[in-house]
């Protein structure tokens, strides 16, 4: 695991991802092979029934697993996400939401993340994915 | 299967989802089970490397998903996703995406569905998913 | 939760699926919302590269959703897979596997699990799924 | 593509997976980057409810997939499966099951396909999946 500061993370992402500036996204806390990070609620994100948009979970989810990627692989800004899955379980309210990215597996050409994703302390979706690593 | 428009359909999607409006999707056919969609290019889907970023497609493929769903049930806002998963095949261009939304289980409970997501006629994501139906 | 013993879920798991019992699986504790479950090693489970086949891990895996479905709802047979994935990490050495199931949203409608597999305590493979329960 | 032929492909799936012989797997028709397979009905693939069970539709659906890898790469028996989804769509009844797999996406390090599966002209599931490459 490199040494970089979540500030650092968040700032490579905000360079590497038109939209993260644009939402808030931010990397809260780093720990070996897990990235904590939050998105800012913000009124684009509701969907009809008043609950936070699909789309907004997944961006987030996307977003900590490159988080966790660049924590422990260092400024691989070429690192692309080759799969991704997710399971909605409960709507969230309209606040911030948590992200907790953990690497599950970290090999040379593929990683492999889980992220749970939480609105006021409950567990709202749980996402899966693969992480491809730029090739020399 | 009723008898909407594509117009009707943006429209519905736009109303109920707050990013639909600013990314300029658009639905633009619908036949039985099937409804096309296009999400415009523009500067903030980039990512490093040059090409357009996961949650960029996945966006566009909950989206068709839903325009779908609106299409075959009516207008059924509340019809959520339950769970979502996606493959990423090829690097689209900085050009326009084209997604095509397939019904392949149009349950009362829940709907199965596909997405072809196409950058300049190349197959570059493939999604399926479960949108949950509203209960009585 | 009812109280059933891991016997007794063992038992209606072999009397529901046909190739349980010839697999030797097992149901080995049960806490809320988990089970822990074995898999005997078989040379059957082989495949080249003298690691488990990838079938044999889907199979332990939803079985042991399974097991964790009828530990926490009762004896509900007819509760089915909806959706299934998996995602392979390391390849499993020539032993029994270890499953442990979580239910992480116990639906009326549907059941959202997590499964880790383990071979001599190394995590090889973490599957999620979703359970249909039955309507009245 | 090489030329191998169905029966070819079935005996080099019997010898490298254990149980793909004693089920009665069978690749009866290869085309470029698709394979065509049967899973012949058997008693042991029952569940309660009278339907084939889960883990039988996993197992031909990866079988499949290996099939297809097997028939575009050639004699690479040390592909293995990396990540696998799948979504049960309708009950199959008790019959033989037919497959289709198709390559997405033939990378060198890795190979995306998808797989559906029939049920007497009825498609009763649909996989996707990742196959890597053995690496030089």
């Amino acid at each position: 695991m490199s040494s970089t500061t979540p500030e650092q993370i968040t700032q490579w992402i905000n360079d590497s991802v038109g939209t993260a500036q644009d939402n808030g996204f931010k990397v809260v806390a780093l720990r070996p092979l897990e990235a904590d990070c939050i998105l800012p609620y913000q009124q684009s994100q509701l969907r009809a029934g008043g609950t936070l948009s699909g789309p907004t979970m997944m961006t987030l989810a996307d977003a900590a697993m490159y988080a966790a990627v660049l924590s422990h692989y260092g400024k691989q800004l070429l690192a692309v996400t080759q799969d991704f899955s997710i399971h909605f379980l409960a709507k969230p309210s309209q606040n911030n939401l948590q992200a907790n990215a953990k690497i599950i597996k970290a090999g040379k050409r593929s990683v492999v993340l889980t992220v749970h994703i939480y609105s006021q302390d409950n567990l709202v979706a749980l996402a899966t994915g693969t992480y491809a690593m730029p090739t020399k």
